[in-house]
């Protein structure tokens, strides 16, 4: 691995960002950051399965500058599957080294289908002193009547340096009720902020989705919303994102560009506003 | 009607739209514009028949801008029938009238599904001498073995100003072969500019396309695509722009914040570049 640092970006980027970026003060919940890179017909990728290099240098660069201030990020296990990724951070922050300023790669993955192995780039980021080992989040009901086979695969996960977290009320097939489940387990577990990359389904259902408050009031989990946006076409049989229903929860939005690309950050109300 | 003239840009915004305006030189072909507004997820209505009203005041005012510096603006029937749009310039130009400034609206009809009424927007913009008529393309085909009944909507039709034309090679079904046809009779018409501006079927086509040019070779019709972001997403069941295939035919790409949304200008290489 041992691979080369990214460009810094010019102030104007990091002004850019900065009113966006995860506060320093404490908080009873977790501040989550939705993000991702899509073509101009929000697409993330070619076709499912399909690894699509999207983002310019630039706007690469920028995520990884958002990577280095947040706890963990957080990819669905399909998008782990189709497109190993390194889920670390190769943006250099002063007095970090590249393990402290990578966050932790978090999967969620109920029923364990992901196999990590040494050569999986997380682990060999985390092997080179790149990255943090990632967790595996499953569901609290399937480890708990895990097959022998299984438990084989969950030790020989762990003796890797990644960790099989079982969390209570994490559903494979209810997404909408597992955020809950998520974010309680992973303030726990000391993530004060996370982003959320990937793949469609996780962000189409995070769009969509509405976790108690403390008052009880149902509420949008997404605290800041940062696209990129590519001058390309996926066409019609790409992977898209675009959510179940209409949404127009988004304020002080700024854009930038970043090389040929366009970022958007923004805020997202907590109450959920239809378009 | 006599609707407000709408703000001016300010001279960020002009000199941003600038290199992408039709070029003042004679050719031998229609400078094609395509333009839309979609929102995060590619989509430019919340429903088929639903006008969505997308932009906000500052992009709006970009359009009609642009609309002042085209001869023709074009939409489907879809899109005619759902919006009853007024197609006119609502921007101040010097030394010329709403009239003069209004680009010619242009409706693909082949089987003349359109019913024009004076109380069309287009057709009262033109009365307030805020626009021009518009002309309906239908497919000489069509217009061959007319109905008396059709012929009769058309004689109505034309008596308010409106014009019904027949274009050879027009189809119904096949967009893709109608295009060189309609550009070729847009042209005899005196049209040497045109903005494309909807429904998403005309865009998905229009993207697709390929047209001869004058070496034989297939080219794309479109010269500079400006694409309005609205930072809203209006959800998986809204009408969507995606064309049927991927394409990396974008370059000198620009992006400018107007008000919350942001726009893109770019030009259209003419050679198709697959992603």
């Amino acid at each position: 691995m041992t691979s080369q640092p990214l460009d810094l970006l010019p102030d104007s980027s990091t002004s850019f960002l900065s009113p966006y970026l995860p506060p320093s003060r404490p908080s009873d919940r977790v501040f989550v950051t939705l993000t991702y890179a899509a073509s101009l017909d929000s697409r993330i990728a070619l076709g499912h399965g399909q690894r699509t290099q999207l983002s310019g240098s630039e706007s690469k660069c920028m995520t990884h500058y958002l990577r280095a201030h947040h706890d963990g990020i957080l990819v669905g296990v399909n998008t782990f599957l189709a497109d190993n990724p390194g889920l670390n951070c190769r943006y250099s922050i002063a007095g970090k080294s590249p393990v402290e300023a990578s966050p932790r790669p978090i999967i969620i993955d109920p029923t364990f289908r992901c196999k990590i192995e040494s050569r999986s780039k997380s682990m060999m980021a985390a092997a080179c002193m790149e990255g943090k080992e990632p967790w595996i989040l499953v569901s609290a009901e399937w480890r708990n009547s895990v097959s022998p086979s299984d438990l084989v695969h969950i030790q020989s996960t762990e003796r890797m340096g990644a960790r099989v977290i079982p969390v209570v009320g994490l559903q494979s097939d209810n997404r909408n009720e597992s955020w809950a489940a998520i974010l309680k387990s992973l303030k726990e577990l000391g993530i004060r902020s996370l982003m959320v990359e990937g793949g469609a389904r996780v962000i189409n259902d995070l769009l969509c989705t509405a976790v108690d408050d403390i008052n009880g009031t149902k509420v949008s989990p997404i605290d800041v919303v940062i696209i990129t946006i590519a001058p390309v076409y996926l066409g019609k049989n790409g992977v898209e994102v675009s959510p179940a229903t209409a949404l127009d929860n988004l304020y002080d939005i700024t854009w930038d560009q970043f090389g040929r690309d366009c970022v958007m950050a923004s805020f997202n109300k907590k109450l959920r506003a239809t378009f």
